[in-house]
């Protein structure tokens, strides 16, 4: 009963069979092999169009980078107060950005209200020097809440950005477990609704160490190879990258892992809306589930076996739960088993 | 005939096969699982004292964050002119310690000589702040020209850079390498000699992606986690680098790979010192070679599949080669064939 | 009838006097001349203690320098959301900090609320990294509203932060209105209520360009002339800064411009209890004023050559105004005309 | 007897007359005032061309934020190896640029050698992203060394520099002096000889405080009011700087300052060449000198009340003094009175 996070998970047998499979001979270093090529040449497939693509360590590094490469002296990142961020990554955004500040919107369900964006954006005058520039717009997709954005939404949050030059960057840490959600094509969920740059995660979702950073306009990735180099990202063996990405790939492995998560999660739901006494915190779209649960409840469960994390109450429910409750977050994954959600669940009856 | 780099080797069996046997269950994730502390409790082990380890993706975070975390204001690292972390790292050491300034030292074959690092840090008057203040000496051990120092040769450097209250960092990118090259112990080549952070690389010499920080007074690494997490390279999944380490230490696996990429190394060697066109550059004593070639020798040796790069000729050396000679590396690994090295020798005759 | 800003002034008489009477003769540069050690002496003084003292060249420089002097990696300073590090310096304190984050903490009129420091500082819990870690919590004194902090209510503060192992930082560029606005005694706002670091502010106030980081325990400063120099304000003639503070503080100057300033705005202050058509935004407590005006006053005002500026809506007050008014600031100065201030309050009735 | 250095001089009695003549009244802030905008017209008259012009307060944030300005991700700067922006800022340029690299270029007599330049700028091979990327070319005029480059020298390193799509930055800390020794005119000695960037020091010949970046090609400009405002060097009242350039400008008082100053050099070096005890070190020619002295001459001189540094002999003459002699430098400037000259000429005899 394991729901700590699906980071718990290691990786896919068939991610490790690549692995070993593409370890023997010798290839070419620093993403100049073939297998690194072929890989790059999936991502143009997958997104019905040529983008850049970059190979990165980890979901921080993917973001932070990401947002360095669309960076302006005195730049500001409009995103969810509770985005990853801000929340989770310890200022590596900033840093990597040589300072940026990660403006808050606030927004239910830790989904950016596109009105609030607006007004946000608006109090920064044009030329105003004092309060620094916006530079780009930061959405989760889906986000720490786990919850999701329409493609009307994204679009909207598109054109508002774009109306005022910003980049229109996604966190998609998750990004796999957010398509099968939502039923949008990867390209709907991203460029074809206004998105610019794309942080693609597989780590969360069965490989072990296989995060992109994926440029729409591969025009505007030139300095990218030194920005990543700089920033200690990249791989010296970069097809071990690859080789995740490939296995992760093929034969839509990745969506029937994410597929299999999302099920697993629905059925937490199920069980919370089933329950009497514990309810589920906010509606969540994807693997996460975030549940209020009776204090005396939380102590069973974790006496039972079940692992799970205690969170930060939102900033816009600081009133969410009494003092005899708790607020806690259940994540499943690609390697989550039936049985374990089907004990848990027996409990919150 | 492929003497490109060490990196252009993949993993070795036993890697993939560590990964794959640690990749079932949930492991508790960014760093505190139980195979992460079993990987750190073997680093005691191999440096026979308490140290404490945190792994990073590559060997330029490795020595770049090493950097950052005993950087000051105004900082300056003295090291040797054609280092690693001044040629070869894209400015990621500047970057990640905010502007500290890489001094270049000079010295004959890639080796700092310590009269020079003596007299370039009494440069640096204290309490004098426009020349901003000495914060480290960074030593590679082997260094990028391939050589060793001595035991005898690293306390001295120690010892200058402790009496100015400098940190002594060394780059050990192929750590294993030095090792077998110099018949020392871990802990002789390091803490018992004087240094005091180490960058400890896997990568190149059989995993995919395994490289550590080891700071010999772990009370001095009270906020390396912080450092790490912002600078994006802490993994969410660290028991896939502490399954390598397992493996790579596993039996001696680690000094065995090295062992067999030194002699090779040396094998080419031989054949420099018998061949009537080609010559060594400069004594080299692990696994890089350093070869002047006849131009229509390097052709020849291109033409019939030979891999390996065109090297810049060092600063101190400008005038090593003619106009019909060039000057090329030659990197052997844990994976190069007896079969292929013997192939390149017969061309050298 | 120019309320626009302080900095609208120009230099006091008696500073371009001092400026002029030491400008002969040759003096030792870089902060090291006896006229730069009489001021410092005048520091200890004004404050009952040894202080360290660093002049820089702008309230910018000084606040972010100040916060880099007391970082930590992947730290945060609890300030309040509108407080002018976040709002009006560009990004100058992530900057300096190398990308420090400014995380908003809440509170009526522009003042940070005791409650909700303490409820922010508790959500970073001890040793996970994710989040980051605070590391100063800043208040300013008199805020961007205009509002003062009681002793006690530093104190309470303080006390919060220093629990935690926070600096306490006090933006005080208006450090002299807010003395005579609270008839505290420069100790007594600062050290002895707990302030650790202080931004003293003279530019505002009559000078040309004279503001000084003032740090209470002198042992935390030793970094500090490095921090100061690489961030480009170690003037080479710092006796130009030092002759403004002389003449600021000869005879008590700098508290009769400020009481000057104060009285003027008061009675700007009562001229707007008195109007009719235009009210007080929000209690404010020294040389700033922020008043809402109906649109048509406004139009006429500006008509009649006074000058001041459209003000952004607080943060938590997004209703402050209807569609026919408008919220504007009017800042008072130690040059301000009495009849200057007259003539606009009757436009008020 | 003070020869220390310029910036021991005050400022001139024009320049604190034009501070107070423009004290008076309100005038709008941060660089936006009528004064401001006179200023900047002269810097059009005085460099023959529309210029984009910022004014900062020291050299060290001019060159700083001027470099900062064309920086590219893994940048490098080519400079002399004794320049300034390496040997006496504290690190300030690679903090600015976030880590760009001042690369060291070899020369005599602090001079670039054009060869060198080019041979280093050859060691970056396009796409490389190990080795970082060139993004500018620095020169001094005059130079650390005192000396100059011909307008030739200029164009030929411009066209270097130009030739890879490197900037190419002048530190002009002592333009005036530079001018004066060289005849040239403002245009010539820069943008018609390709230098694209300036840091125009006003403060070592008669200011208080008065730098300034000049941008040839203000299209080029954009984004540096956010980078000065970010870097803490947009002054509020930035009349204070405009008053100190209009003085400096009047009547070509800043050229009268310069010609003073390279003449009293000059006298010095007169002496020196008459001298049989003392000598050059290396040939001078604005206002600093650098003299080899016996250690006897040299307390002699000191314990006559003579100030000057000593110095640091440059990395390529390691052997300039022998054990009984010292290298010392000698400054002069504006202020620098013929009869000290005269007094310190006499003991060279």
């Amino acid at each position: 009963m394991i729901f700590a996070s699906d980071n718990w998970s290691g990786a896919h047998p068939a991610v490790n069979a690549a692995l070993a499979r593409h370890s023997e001979g010798m290839a070419s270093a620093y993403g100049s092999s073939d297998l690194d090529k072929a890989v790059e040449k999936r991502f143009d497939e997958i997104f019905e169009r040529e983008v850049a693509v970059f190979f990165v360590g980890t979901g921080t590094a993917a973001n932070s980078l990401a947002l360095a490469s669309v960076n302006r002296p005195g730049g500001v990142v409009l995103c969810h107060r509770e985005a990853h961020i801000v929340e989770d990554e310890c200022g590596a955004p900033e840093f990597f950005t040589h300072g940026a500040r990660m403006a808050p919107v606030d927004g239910p369900n830790g989904l950016i209200d596109a009105a609030n964006l607006k007004r946000e954006i608006a109090r920064f005058k044009p030329d105003f020097v004092h309060a620094g520039q916006p530079m780009a717009v930061s959405i989760s997709q889906p986000g720490e809440a786990g919850t999701l954005y329409t493609a009307d939404e994204i679009e909207t949050i598109a054109t508002i950005a774009h109306d005022r030059g910003l980049t229109l960057h996604m966190d998609g840490a998750r990004f796999a477990n957010g398509l099968m959600a939502s039923g949008l094509s990867p390209a709907e969920m991203t460029w074809k609704r206004g998105v610019d740059i794309l942080s693609f995660g597989a780590t969360k979702n069965g490989c072990w160490c296989a995060e992109a950073i994926v440029v729409f306009d591969p025009d505007k990735a030139s300095q990218f190879p030194y920005i990543r180099k700089r920033g200690a990202q990249l791989f010296s063996k970069t097809r071990f990258v690859a080789a995740q990405f490939m296995a992760y790939f093929e034969g839509g492995l990745w969506l029937d892992m994410a597929g299999h998560s999302n099920r697993m999660a629905n059925r937490l739901r199920e069980a919370l809306a089933a329950s009497n006494s514990a309810r589920e915190a906010w509606p969540t779209h994807s693997n996460e589930v975030f549940a209020i649960l009776p204090r005396d409840l939380d102590t069973r469960l974790r006496a039972e076996g079940a692992v799970f994390y205690e969170w930060n109450p939102p900033h816009s429910m600081p009133d969410l739960t009494s003092e005899d409750e708790t607020l806690v977050r259940l994540v499943t994954s690609w390697s989550t088993e039936e049985a374990d959600v089907e004990r848990f669940a027996s409990f919150l009856r």
